[in-house]
């Protein structure tokens, strides 16, 4: 579908202009000097020819296909241009042109009127307010933006709505003379999105890795699938930034959008499987290993310097990010010793010292690389003036290219001095870092992919005892929104099957006492009433009622400080002990709910001890929840106490997943406290608002 | 002392080589190349000139003052060329050569050797196994190194054993197109120190920023004291590696030292006010902007952009390092609005868009820097082809040589096509960088040294009612060492004013009971004797005894189970509540007394909820203890509870940090758990260890 928009048989650009700081002459210039192939028609009503090539009055008049249109006129003019274009024949339609949607509610409406347009005609808009495209596939070559980075042909895609990082992104990689694949940022992205262009790259076979930025999610699922799909395929990297609120205040100041919490991008990020960066230079580091280095088999890595304090860095970064260092096999050992000088240093990291030679590299290299010990290699290296520093690069070259397991390498130099060393290298497909730290972890970025395609998959569990129907039927009821009663929120827990006490509604006197006799003693009474949303600071909660009388004195006691006319009361059997842990869930719009999990009490309230995930969450998910708590120990038994289910929380979790996902109009699901004990776990609180 | 070595009248290069490739060789070139001005000696027995150079047989033979000699000879021969040196009136050497204490003890021994010989002629030495000096400074231009980044002359000064690493910051700057004052990796530093260097460069008027890079501290002491001298001239940037086990032990194996758990060299730099990194890239970007830039007066940034989503990366960063995005005043929101195009956005950000001016950046600058509400200014920039980049970058530089804020730019662009507009702003002195996040981290470590200028400065206090006198009567009484016995332990206590529960030491029953009886139940009983390590676990406490009959059963059931000829009863007064804290000491060798706090039982068992510092406690330093752990808000009462005395507690923690410096033969002291009470804190078990 987007073959023809990446792959253009010829392009129109419609404002095609003579002048050099124009777009629409820069346009041109880029299709023209990037060597595009197809065929190139500036539209101009008032010029023959735009820098030598000919230009025609009306898009009608071009006498080839036109599978894009690159338009850079005012937004008025665009709706008009579009319906040229249909009458043409055009496939796609770039918009470099901003004053669109993200210039407020007119500029909204000129959108919208252009794409109701194209949509007649089927044409897919790409843009507006954007950059556009480039190709670097030496069989196309198209370069339908008006930026000014060519890249050498390569392995990682950029796409991402903003032009100024992706384009930053982009010069990242060119100043490391590394190539690109597709460049696509599509600014307000209202029609061809993000997720539809990560499917294509996804599918593209010159595509070795897609990069991708974003700010927020427009299509938090239609992302996540698309992402989901791709990483299965080949890895996704990615930087959301408008962590901060004050970051997100100035993402929505220019984009026009709202600016908001954003804790579910960075699940989304995790559950589709993507790799996931803070830092854009890390982001752009990985890249650059992931475009030419295999997937390393598991994390154990082995370090080849010529000089130690690099070493020692690397080290550091590396054991950061989840690597370890085993020592060298016995084998590797003595050939090494034998063939290194003898003050060398033979372990892991290796170090050959500074007088190390080509032949130390290679024969480290070889050695390490038929290492079983080692799932891939970091190689430092210095350029003392006294070494053939070429001979070690092509040596470091020659193995790379054999693409055993995956490598890195810190260069450390004066790389205008010592620029042929450097360029061997990279002529080598080596990924070539500056710095200890740089090299270290884009090795760990390479890792880190490794242990997302090994994480297990989880499952949704279906639940067939679950009662959809009987929690549906309360939700009816409840449809004016808001807190729902007593009733209604312990009817539903129990149609998902989630344990909780005892309980009975009760109107007056009379009835709590039947009910409290009926459950058996202590129990709990708690007032209940549309106007009553914080009971215990009105004193509408009294626990651990040991018998008729002191529920008799709470109930006296309540009516007299809640004067509500429709005033219930909710009896419910007293839970004592256990551990006291806290499940949530809140709908997050687009994404569905997120799901949260901590120990109750001042573990939440001071230390914030809590995880989220998003629904649905699958068994593997729930498990990583329930242990991923900083006191997860405390769940395991300390100091001698007996541990709590945790098989039961797992179920709960699913259950809460379950529930939220089948009723999407929840808007707040809390359970505060649940008990936890060594068999099973009773919600003893509960509240769901709509 | 140092000036001669940095600024020396002469350099003769002992073991000076007619071939290209040896070291003897490169060092003269280096300096040639480096304009040196003072006299180059090259020594050969055997040349008559080296590089066109006159060459002396020996370097009695020179007819000039030489104050520095730069060896690069086998080691075997260094004792016997210093004595050379000695007679000439040498006043430093200068050791490339390696083969000594890195290597082991007989190496080691050759060290010793000529060290003694230098130290009986006054000769300094620096190195051996080290790379040598740079001096940039345009009156000096001294190169005794043999490595190949030709410094321009700047304001920022490298010092660091690890040549490896100072080479790399080296380059970094030098990438950067940033000039270095003085370099100096001293390897082995047998002799001038790391601590010695420092204290020179804070009193060297051309150094703006003194960096270091540390992998262990030979004299943790010595740096401390030399560190927090410069701090209080300059700001001092350090990188510590080696912080992971495999890290540590890389470490060791390069520089032949011990690799053990360093989370002292960290305190020590916090104390010392060095502004710390973890990452080589960071220290290098912070480096270029303090060389350049005032310290900010505060942490408010005001960021001018043309782009949106790099701005609102750098707003992340800037969050992250503790920076705040004041809105713009009235006056400048009303300048800018009438001088930028109606669609920039007038707020902070400012984005004066890709069509943006040099006139609009300049309105920026000069309105944000007269702007009351920021105290530095961050500047994203890319280079759109249709704008004058030049005409901006001379208005940023304009601006920056004006020197009113700090300010760092971020030049995101194709710095090859682009090179011009790069070369403008680093002719103004503005801190340049690629990435939007690379900037921000800058800016915020220039606000991280205005926090340590203006950190509270702390007072050691003295105590007058410590007994110390008294304390050491008891430590000289435990003269064996090993673990203190209980009534040595609280009677120590005591002496340095810490409340401990009323208790007394008793034998046999009738002495438990008499003294339980003089306390007042209810009581706690141990068990004590010298083979009782774990009292609890072997039955030897007994808490909250309400009687004496209680106290009888205890005792009874103690001595059946500890079978200890020297088996004695330590009674004391059960004091029930309070919140459990613990405190802790433990020795570190030439640093003092690690000192640590937290919160007790599972916060410190499952969370690891503590802090350390090191020895001498400051009242500020203990105050940010206690107010320092994840659960202070514990301690502050929390849920309707109490506060506790945190008063209390910071004199604790301060008593605690003098008794373990008059006493630096406690190797471990604990007091766990103490009670933490509304008005007071109480040490409630205690355990001191020699």
């Amino acid at each position: 579908m987007l073959d023809s928009l990446f792959n253009p048989a010829g392009v129109a650009v419609i404002g095609a202009s003579g002048k050099a700081l124009h777009i629409g002459n820069r346009v041109i210039k880029n299709l023209l000097d990037f060597g595009y192939q197809g065929g190139i028609y500036p539209i101009n009503p008032k010029a023959d020819e735009i820098r030598g090539v000919k230009a025609y009055k009306s898009i009608l008049d071009v006498p080839g296909q036109v599978d894009v249109a690159h338009m850079v006129i005012p937004a008025k003019f665009v709706p008009m241009a579009v319906e040229d274009c249909g009458k043409k024949g055009v496939k796609h339609i770039i918009i470099n042109s901003g004053g669109f949607s993200e210039t407020g509610p007119q500029g909204a409406e000129i959108e919208k009127a252009f794409l109701e347009k194209a949509r007649e005609y089927g044409i897919r808009i790409f843009g507006p307010n954007c950059q556009g495209i480039i190709n670097a596939d030496p069989a196309v070559k198209a370069y339908c933006n008006f930026t000014f980075t060519f890249p050498e042909a390569g392995h990682i895609s950029i796409v991402a709505l903003s032009g100024g990082v992706a384009e930053v992104i982009h010069q990242g990689f060119s100043a490391m003379d590394v190539g690109t694949r597709i460049y696509a940022s599509n600014g307000n992205a209202c029609d061809i999105s993000i997720p539809e262009i990560i499917r294509y790259l996804a599918d593209d076979d010159g595509t070795r890795v897609i990069v991708t930025y974003v700010e927020g999610l427009k299509d938090p699922m239609g992302f996540f699938e698309a992402a989901r799909e791709a990483t299965a395929k080949k890895p996704v990297l990615a930087m959301k930034a408008g962590r901060t609120l004050e970051g997100a205040q100035a993402a929505a100041s220019h984009t026009g959008g709202l600016a908001r919490e954003d804790l579910a991008t960075d699940l989304i990020f995790k559950k589709a499987g993507i790799v996931d960066f803070r830092d854009e230079g890390h982001l752009i580091n990985a890249a650059v290993a992931f475009g030419s280095q295999p997937i390393p088999a598991g994390n154990r890595v082995g370090i080849i310097t010529n000089t130690g304090g690099p070493a020692v860095i690397a080290t550091d970064v590396l054991v950061d990010a989840g690597l370890t260092l085993p020592p060298l096999s016995e084998n590797t050992k003595a050939l090494l010793t034998e063939k290194l000088y003898p003050e060398a240093s033979v372990s892991n990291p290796v170090d050959v010292l500074a007088t190390g030679t080509a032949e130390h590299y290679l024969a480290c290299l070889e050695a390490m690389m038929a290492d079983d010990s080692f799932d891939c290699i970091l190689v430092n290296f210095v350029t003392p003036f006294f070494v053939n520093t070429e001979d070690i690069a092509a040596a470091i070259a020659r193995v790379n290219m054999q693409q055993i397991k995956p490598m890195v390498c810190n260069l450390m130099t004066d790389r205008r001095q010592w620029a042929e060393t450097e360029a061997i290298l990279k002529a080598g497909g080596v990924p070539c870092f500056a710095l200890p730290s740089d090299a270290a972890r884009a090795l760990g970025a390479l890792v880190r992919y490794r242990r997302i395609l090994d994480r297990p998959s989880g499952r949704i569990r279906s639940f067939a005892d679950v009662d959809t129907e009987g929690a549906r039927a309360i939700f009816n009821q409840a449809r004016g929104g808001g807190l729902l009663a007593a009733d209604q929120v312990y009817g539903i827990l129990e149609a998902y099957g989630i344990d909780v006490p005892q309980w009975q509604m009760a109107d007056g006197m009379d009835g709590v006492i039947a009910a409290a006799d009926r459950i058996g003693y202590p129990v709990v009474v708690k007032a209940d009433a549309a106007s009553v949303v914080h009971k215990s600071d009105m004193g509408g909660v009294a626990v651990n009622l040991p018998d008729a009388q002191a529920v008799h004195k709470a109930v006296t006691t309540m009516k007299e400080a809640i004067d509500a006319a429709d005033l219930r009361f909710f009896v419910q059997q007293f839970v004592p002990g256990g551990r006291e842990v806290i499940l949530g869930a809140k709908a997050e719009p687009g994404m569905g709910h997120l799901i949260m999990f901590g120990l109750g009490g001042i573990f939440v309230e001071v230390l914030k001890d809590v995880v989220f995930n998003l629904t649905p969450v699958t068994d593997a998910d729930a498990r990583e929840m329930v242990n991923g708590i900083r006191g997860a120990a405390l769940l395991s038994g300390v100091r001698g106490e007996k541990p709590v289910d945790k098989t039961a929380l797992i179920d709960l979790i699913q259950r809460l997943s379950r529930l939220t996902t089948d009723f999407p109009q929840i808007r707040e699901l809390d359970l505060n406290p649940v008990m936890a004990f060594e068999n099973g776990a009773v919600a003893v609180d509960a509240r769901i608002a709509l």
